[in-house]
C-alpha cells in the first residue's frame, strides 16, 4: 500500500541520499547488485535502520543477491525528486546567495534558480550563471507571470520575516531558509531550515577550541 | 558544576544559534532584557526545551527581568566558537567549494579558510578571496608546516575518502563533509556532515512534487 509523502519521516528522507551517493559509486566500480546490510555497513549505520528507510520506497531486493544497482539508482532519485525540475527564486545576493548562484550543484539535484532578488539597485540587470538579478520592488509583477513555487531566503538575519511574508504573500509555496532565523509562516508552507554555520558550531564544539 | 564540552547534546548545539540570531535582533531594536520562555514564543519552539538548551550555557537569567541582551549575546557567542579563529583548509575548488571560499559570512563565523587544493593544475596559484589554491601534491609539506586543525570537503563523492585519508594522515582533526558520502575515519576524528541536497530532498517531498 502506497504511503503519502508526509508520512515519510524527516531522518528517513535525509539519509536517502547517502544511499543514493553511495550506491552511485558502487554502479561507478561496475557492481550490479547491493544488500541493505552491506550499505548499512560500508556507510557505518544500523543495518535496520537502512533496511527500514529502504522500505518506504517501492524497490524489491531478490533473497542473496540484493536490490539492483540501476534500478535503485533510478528510483531513489525519482523518489527525492532529483530528476524533476523545481522552479526557484532566491532572496539576497550577498556572500552565501551569490554563491548558491554559482553552484551548478543545485540544477543537477532538481533545483533550477530561475531569477534572484536583491534591494541593491546596483546588482539588478546583472546575471550570475545564467540567473538574471531583479530589484526586490520587480518582484510581485514578475511572480505573478512566473508563478514560481519554492523561494530560497539568503538576505540578513533581520531581513528574513519580511522576505518570507512577501514570498508568502506572492504564492510561493515552500521557502529554503539559509538564515539561523526562525520565520513564522502559514500551515501550508513547506520551510526547510539550512544554517550552516551552526554546523560549525557543533564542529568547534567537538574539537574542544 | 561545569559539563565537558562533548556532553551537550548535537540538537542543542544546533538551535544555540537560533537563539543567538533572534538575540541579536533584540538587541538592534534596542532591547535589552529577554526570557527563555519570550524566546520560545517567538521562534516557535517549546519554551521548556529552550530553557533546558540555555542551562547548558554559563548564564544567569534574573527572574521576572530574564538575561540581559548583551551578556546572553556575548556568552552564547563564546561558547558557540563564533569569537574565535579555527584555520581550516578546503579540498576540492568546483561549484560548491568554490562559493564556499566566497562566503565571508563563514570568517564571521569563526572559520578561516586559509588554503584550498585542487586536483586540477590549472587552478593552482590563483587566489579566490584572499585564499591561495595550491595542487593537491603539495598538501603534506605545506600542512607539515601551518598545522591547520579543520579541513573542509567539496569534492566529488568518489572522492570524498580518498580525500579524508590524506587529511587524516597529515594530522587534520575535524572534517567538514560536504558531500553525501559517509566517510570513514578514526574515532577520535570529528566529522561533520553538511549535505545540503539532503535537504532538498526533503523540501521536494513535503511539497508533494
Amino acid at each position: 500500500m502506497p504511503l503519502t509523502q508526509n508520512s515519510i519521516p524527516e531522518p528517513t528522507l535525509r539519509r536517502l541520499p547517502w544511499y543514493l551517493a553511495y550506491v552511485k559509486l558502487l554502479e561507478q566500480r561496475g557492481e550490479t547488485h547491493i544488500s541493505s546490510t552491506r550499505i548499512a555497513h560500508d556507510i557505518a549505520l544500523d543495518a535496520s535502520m537502512v533496511a527500514k528507510d529502504l522500505s518506504y520506497i517501492n524497490i524489491q531486493g531478490r533473497t542473496r543477491v540484493g536490490y539492483d544497482v540501476c534500478d535503485l539508482i533510478a528510483i531513489l532519485e525519482s523518489f527525492l525528486g532529483f530528476t524533476r525540475h523545481h522552479r526557484a527564486i532566491l532572496f539576497g545576493v550577498g556572500s552565501l546567495g551569490g554563491a548558491l548562484l554559482q553552484d551548478s550543484g543545485l540544477k543537477q539535484f532538481g533545483l533550477d534558480i530561475v531569477a534572484a532578488y536583491d534591494i541593491k539597485y546596483e546588482l539588478e540587470g546583472m546575471i550570475i550563471n545564467n540567473i538574471p538579478i531583479h530589484h526586490i520592488d520587480n518582484f510581485p509583477a514578475l511572480q505573478d507571470k512566473m508563478h514560481v513555487p519554492i523561494g530560497v531566503i539568503t538576505v540578513p538575519v533581520d531581513k528574513a520575516q519580511n522576505v518570507a511574508d512577501l514570498m508568502v504573500e506572492n504564492g510561493i509555496k515552500a521557502i529554503w531558509n539559509f538564515t539561523p532565523f526562525r520565520i513564522h509562516v502559514p500551515h501550508d508552507i513547506v520551510v526547510q531550515n539550512t544554517s550552516i554555520y551552526a554546523h560549525l558550531a557543533v564542529m568547534f564544539n567537538r574539537l574542544g577550541q
